[in-house]
């Protein structure tokens, strides 16, 4: 089934509210197995809407509006839809009741606009509305479906939930149902992603897409199936194939939080920790924070910017610094045992690095950054080339960290003494 | 002039990604004059960029795109761009000298798809883009005038502002114009600030907006005049009235960084700064160090999580966490003079407070943070309550405490010793 939103209102074709119905609306169809083809905006004005609605008609199965549906002369929505699908309005008399009921109630006769709300296209299934006076309606005429739903998103919400899922669940048991999962990876550019899994687009009926993100690149691996069994094994199988080819570049899955996994991981295994930071000058530890009641296992950090900090306060030694360099694997791996021992933790990060834009060199170019996890037993350095400017390679950097912690403690048998 | 925005990017119809363009262009073209008339939202496929261009071709004088500018095979924009208007893709040497700069500076080769981008319809007007390697371009055919821009909001907004506000402004010089101006504030909500300007609002043309953010307020001041002096006049009467109302609320105007003013006072004095970060855990200091060249006044700083933290390593005293507790005045204070002291800087930053979601006390509520600066000859404290979530208090005590320094800076006579 192919579906089109056309969102109705001057208010988001000015930007004077940011419209979040096109993420959950989007979300919602897609995981129902719908493709969506097309997003349109149109304001309150007649022409704008009657054309947009011929349009969708022409290209898709189902089309869904939101707003327009209030007592105001601005709204236009159904006397729309009862044109372009060349239907009268009617007045549904139990629609009429409820808000006769509603204002009686408030001891209020019915504003005469009021009465607007209670007149729909022929044969329309009305939706109740559990937050606002203006119900929606499902119309439906030659194959094709329009859903009308209010615009403020806690009358739309439910009533799409309660009324329009189920209603399209059972209309899709036939079509295809789509599933997908997003790959997050870093320290790679977008083109060397692609470059890897170019040969692998189109298989199966699966589709990879790439988006490009500061210090991250996200890969979404989506297939319609014949029902939710086959699309999942789909992508699983296509996940499989992607994971083998970009391994250790894959720091996290779908909405995933990094930081609170890793947080997670020292909890259950009794583990404080503490991180010494330079290129990324406090990323790591404000990430680690971010998780609430991090201050169990979170002591502290070291921001060492300054080569005096790395040396004074974290102890790293003076002849490492000369010899190999403030960005070298010696160094990080001296921050992270460093700033365990002064801090008295039993894990401990060290990340040293060259942001950019100036202090790269054709042996230390702009990106290069050495991160040093620091575990009871060992110590694990590891180097990156992060693609992308100053702040695409602090965020890499601090991605990389985060997911070099969790590795480490998630292939760690021991606990803390 | 008529206008419609296109969005390409699956991502946006599958409600993967919040299309925040959406508001921020519809705001911005509106500041203008163009007069919006409709949003389309396409996925990645040529059938339905092609032809959302086509359509909005016959709508629309002045058509925006987004998206689709990068290095991959779902990167289509610009090819469709120049199928609509029937005119041939050419390669452009200038940008291709900038991709072969960009890869040179790394110590690569570029890599084979890279060069697609130096690609564009003959004619284009080439957009430089200050943070990604994608540039944009306008094209302008028989009246018809098409802006293609990237789709990350970093790369996006610079673009718009500094290369199609100036270029859409010369054809627009007709009308009227537009003025605005954004102030920033912070420790205070959204409602407060609104019950402190309510009385000022569509006065004299002018008008306020509210914008909430995490950590900040934004108040968006706007007016048309029959010129850009009559427009400024009318914008710079109200700032100077919102000014005296909002006071020490305001952290920043417009787009302003706060950390690179800061930053920028600090190299004037010749200064060196370190920073004491309990609740905002190395954020204050992963925000002056986004500033490129830091490190000429950027020594390091602590992140005293834990109190014992605060006590070894920053040397605050025993008695003053047991008798003033940990997010008191004294302690904030005795953090900034700690760091300066152990970093042998000029100045010095500590914050310390209750991000939440627990530890919070009738007499110290969750939003409670205290932040010190410590420059030569003086130490100064304040006291806040930040609403909001963990986040935001996280993020208002960061501005809070950059916006310190900076007012300390400004009003500091000396010089480093």
């Amino acid at each position: 089934m192919r579906a089109e939103i056309i969102f109705t209102g001057t208010e988001l074709l000015l930007g004077q509210v940011l419209n979040t119905h096109a993420q959950c609306l989007g979300q919602e169809l897609a995981a129902l197995g719908v493709e969506i083809v097309r997003h349109t905006t149109v304001g309150d004005d007649w022409e704008g809407l009657t054309s947009a609605l011929r349009e969708a008609l022409r290209r898709a199965d189902l089309i869904i509006t939101t707003g327009g549906l209030g007592p105001t002369s601005d709204d236009l929505t159904l006397a729309a839809v009862a044109d372009v699908l060349g239907l009268p309005l009617v007045r549904n008399e139990t629609v009429l009741s409820w808000i006769k009921e509603y204002f009686a109630r408030r001891g209020q006769a019915v504003p005469e606009n009021l009465t607007r709300q209670a007149y729909f296209p022929e044969g329309a299934i009305v939706l109740p509305n559990a937050a606002g006076t203006a119900p929606g309606c499902i119309v439906e005429k030659e194959g094709k479906i329009i859903v009308s739903l209010p615009g403020p998103p806690r009358e739309l919400t439910p009533m799409f939930e309660d009324h329009v899922v189920p209603f399209l669940s059972k209309r899709l048991a036939r079509g295809g149902v789509l599933n997908f999962r997003v790959v997050r990876v870093t320290g790679i550019a977008e083109y060397a992603v692609q470059d890897l899994l170019r040969d692998l687009e189109g298989k199966e009926k699966v589709q990879l897409g790439y988006i490009a993100k500061p210090g991250e690149v996200h890969v979404r691996i989506a297939a319609v199936g014949r029902d939710a069994a086959e699309a999942q094994q789909l992508v699983a199988r296509m996940l499989k194939e992607v994971r083998a080819r970009l391994g250790d570049y894959i720091f996290a899955y779908d909405e995933e939080s990094i930081e609170e996994v890793a947080g997670k991981l020292l909890a259950a295994k009794g583990y404080t920790i503490a991180v010494a930071e330079s290129c990324t000058a406090g990323m790591v530890a404000a990430r680690l924070t971010d998780v609430p009641g991090s201050s169990a296992y979170f002591m502290g950090g070291i921001v060492a910017y300054d080569n005096k900090v790395k040396e004074k306060i974290l102890g790293v030694q003076t002849e490492i610094l000369r010899d190999k360099g403030a960005v070298s694997p010696e160094t990080a791996a001296a921050m992270a045992e460093g700033v365990r021992r002064l801090l008295c933790t039993d894990t401990g990060i060290g990340i040293t690095g060259i942001a950019g834009p100036t202090g790269g060199t054709p042996e230390k170019p702009v990106g290069l950054v050495y991160i040093a996890v620091a575990v009871p037993g060992q110590t694990v350095v590891k180097k990156y080339n992060f693609p992308g400017r100053r702040f695409a390679v602090r965020q890499g950097a601090a991605n990389a960290a985060l997911k070099m912690l969790r590795d480490l403690l998630e292939n760690d048998g021991g606990s803390s003494p």
